[in-house]
């Protein structure tokens, strides 16, 4: 039996593309089952009231030599907390890679939108049946990952897949679809702030120090600025907790295709600012058209400290 | 235009994998070339001559920026020379890795028998049409890497595959052509010494000191252990001059399916015998069943250095 697991802090990518593949290696004979490192946010929710999907098993830790498939992640500080007693067999992701094996495993990264592409792909080549269920689940990931198309991480084959998934999922409105799925990630209540942060949280490694990356997308920004005094004293508190370098926090309009960054200090505004040309907005470092952890953040920052 | 290069030292897989794979990505509209970072060994020239092959462009280094793909290695250690210059967009492999990279690049590494397994399953899964001399090529890789399924490194499905190739290549008798390939590579003529210990030579990181493990596979290992003396003294020359911690040199039986190793020194005997339970034998270090560095020798090096 194997088990499949996302990243910390789950996204709608994440979930759905781990269930989605559980059921792509049942159909091949090989038992497999999908877990959950977390609650799932309300994107996810919503995404999965809509199709009827059950939240899956959610976990901490896994006993001693269990074999696990990391999907969409690869990095140690994102993957389950006792990941160094257990048996990777196999890797499937889309992001930049930091991999280190004893032997040979299964490792497939493409450099898609999304890992609901990669396992889309996966099922097209092989010609494996995929269910209406399924197939709206990976629209609902490649939708969520590249932001409906938005995000520069999009490919032109994340397009094709969500096309040729429609063909089975038949969402009526896929435009629409999206809008509800944002909307319902940016109706955050009365969260606390802690998980405001941690909606969508990453621990990074650059040059031996460890840099914290929240990232809220939304619709309405003024969720996240509206409360920026607050957020800026929690990534202070955070930066010292848990022993980093330093701790980002970015709201990203969606719709307009902007940022607006928070950090834990003046040392970290400055050098954010020199990376990426930074201006000064409603309190907040403004840059037009950065929207991407993956393809942008995160590669600047480590081109810079290297 | 995609550049494709397989590991130094290069050996029948490696290069049948990288010319296969360009014809594999030609056909599917992107431009690639496949080379060789040096001479072939007479296992391939003969596997060359037989199907009418010709031999790939050799080099030493690109130019810089050149878009390049790994094919059959991923340790920079095993690449070309200037790689550190050049712009790795995919890996393709079935060794153990260690990889890091800034961005997300395709990579797809799978724990079968030869890298001509992989790509093999690539033509099969997505219906791409495979000529006679390249199944040829790709029987030949396999056959190689897991001699002709000795090695512990074989899996089911590179049999599978081998059996759906011949379909194509039409090969009439197999173990005969599996022995007159390791008939081939055993002819060294008076190769000298250093070429016969980098017929087939990898250097490895354990633990921050670097290891060069020599490998020669053989249907007659007394083209070996006749110039045991000689070959001693180079590898204590070659430690010295390349810096390293240890210097192994394993002669494999292939047909008998046991090595017998030479070192560089008193210490490195001592640590051999001690991980794989040696015993001398014609003046080397005799263990049975040891035919593979992959799947044995390089992951009890890496239990016991670490």
């Amino acid at each position: 039996m194997l088990h499949i697991i996302g990243h910390k802090n789950p996204d709608t990518d994440t979930i759905c593309s781990a269930l989605v593949y559980a059921d792509f290696l049942n159909q091949k004979g090989t038992e497999a089952k999908a877990y959950a490192l977390g609650p799932l946010n309300k994107e996810t929710k919503f995404v999965f009231e809509k199709f009827g999907e059950k939240d899956p098993e959610h976990i901490k830790e896994l006993p001693k030599g269990t074999e696990i498939i990391l999907l969409d992640h690869n990095e140690e500080g994102q993957s389950i907390d006792n990941i160094k007693d257990l048996d990777i067999v196999e890797i499937i992701d889309h992001h930049k890679v930091k991999i280190e094996t004893d032997k040979p495993i299964s490792i497939y990264i493409e450099p898609l939108g999304s890992s609901c592409s990669i396992i889309a792909k996966k099922y097209f080549e092989t010609r494996t049946e995929l269910s209406k269920v399924n197939a709206s689940l990976l629209i609902a990931g490649i939708i969520s990952d590249t932001l409906f198309f938005r995000s520069p991480t999009t490919t032109q084959i994340d397009k094709d897949l969500v096309e040729k998934l429609n063909e089975i999922a038949r969402i009526e409105d896929l435009e629409k679809f999206s809008l509800e799925m944002f909307n319902a990630k940016s109706d955050l209540g009365n969260m606390p702030v802690e998980e405001i942060i941690k909606l969508d949280y990453k621990i990074f490694e650059f040059a031996g120090n460890k840099y914290g990356i929240g990232v809220m997308e939304t619709t309405n920004k003024d969720y996240g600025l509206n409360r920026k005094d607050e957020i800026t004293a929690k990534l202070k508190e955070i930066k010292t907790k848990d022993e980093l370098k330093a701790v980002f926090f970015s709201i990203v309009d969606i719709l307009n295709e902007a940022s607006y960054t928070l950090t834990s200090g003046d040392e970290e505004t400055e050098m954010f600012t020199k990376i990426f040309g930074a201006v000064e907005k409603e309190g907040a470092l403004f840059v037009d058209k950065l929207v991407s952890r993956k393809k942008q953040v995160v590669p600047r920052f480590q081109e810079y400290i290297k």
